[in-house]
């Protein structure tokens, strides 16, 4: 059974409007790190791929807003590989504070050719690292 | 027939990445924006609202990026209102840089007591401003 | 006497902390925007700067913060030259509600070679638009 | 010798611009950020402060940028307090990549009735704690 990547972080003071909640553009900014994480941990990190001449760009984003999160929590942010296209991925995100869930959100993203912008099929590499967190991927665990 | 409810804005240098193009995560401040200005127009304000006790919480959102928009990029945000029911109501927020749409959102709003943040009925007076804008409304050009 | 170069704007709601007013952080964004305003007016926009191979960085920021501006609020900045140097600038920044000072800031901004990211002199046409809005400038209102 | 509260934090994507470096306003983000850690380590956190019924608010904030830093750049936030009056502090905030200086930040914080927004009195454990990051003190290596 595949398990999500997770990465944690801290509500910070500014992040949080009026109602003493996240204002909710800034779970958006949230999922980003998560995937700046995972490129990290799994990848060598975003700007080795951008010296291959690879970017990604943000094609779709949603949310659901379960349960509103608050300054100085400590959120997890758990990521699921939905969907492993030839040129475009999706990933789910759940944010939870405990065991309780927040926010659920789902990104799309698109390969770029860094200098044509035009898309580009994800290279053999990067589908592999990726696949290790796809939904009903089994990698991790095979004896 | 309906016409959209309209706010123009200009985009802010910090809001653009080093892809030299507008954040994602910043489409929803934009969302917020048009909303509030909608408010202001129609409903005397933001603030009237909550001081008759009434408040509304974002329950989802979505977009779909389609045309990067730049810096300095002066954009229009088109919401029509396509649902509105008993406590909630859902607007698709158009983002168009002259005839080139550029992003196509969705916001879904609950209204709730301020004091218990429990769901509360649309007031009527609210239900009917927001109506104007709703998809198919034939209001505005009754004879 | 010279007159101080003003944009207005509106206080966004995902501006506003959870003390109900604006997060001191967004106070140098929106510095950053009456520039950009100011670029637009005097200087054709700043994008136009940057095609001729000029561009600034922010050498350093500050503010006082004086009264609290909140969610909805109209906001008046005016901008004010207070030196020109030979690659640098001083410009003070008042954030007024109608007569009420709500924050008075300054920034330096240093001229750029856009290639080598250098020092360079600021150019005569620039010189002379910004000028105009220098403390003590007479050019306005010579007969 | 007193040392600095150290906290550290990676750049995000979104807080770089279309010049590939943090957004000069982010900096006073991050500042923020340092005081929060500051005060979850120290005192058990800003809401405990709250509860007592004590909060904070900015007076001023500067910072001179020496050095731009980028995506995904680990910095270092050194904290030193180099002011603590009757009810107002000043710290200094340094921004560090590695060895090098990015940034030299200063900020006053009042404190006031969390009820009555009036100037309070640093409260004395509140001081104490405060006192131990003070720029000469020599609290931390006493025999």
């Amino acid at each position: 059974m595949s398990r999500p990547y997770i990465h944690r972080l801290r509500v910070r003071y500014g992040e949080c409007d009026q109602q003493g909640i996240v204002f909710n553009a800034h779970y958006f900014a949230y999922f980003d790190v998560v995937i700046t994480e995972l490129w990290r941990d799994e990848l060598g990190g975003y700007q080795q791929m951008m010296e291959r001449g690879i970017d990604v760009v943000v094609g779709a984003a949603s949310a659901k807003f379960l349960t509103p999160a608050r300054f100085d929590d400590e959120l997890a942010l758990e990521l699921t590989v939905t969907h492993l296209g030839t040129t475009s991925m999706v990933t789910r995100i759940r944010v939870l504070r405990g065991d309780e869930l927040c926010v659920e959100g789902e990104m799309r993203h698109v390969f770029v050719d860094l200098a044509t912008l035009q898309k580009t099929p994800i290279p053999d590499d990067i589908r592999g690292a990726l696949g290790r967190y796809a939904e009903g991927s089994a990698d991790r665990d095979v004896a």
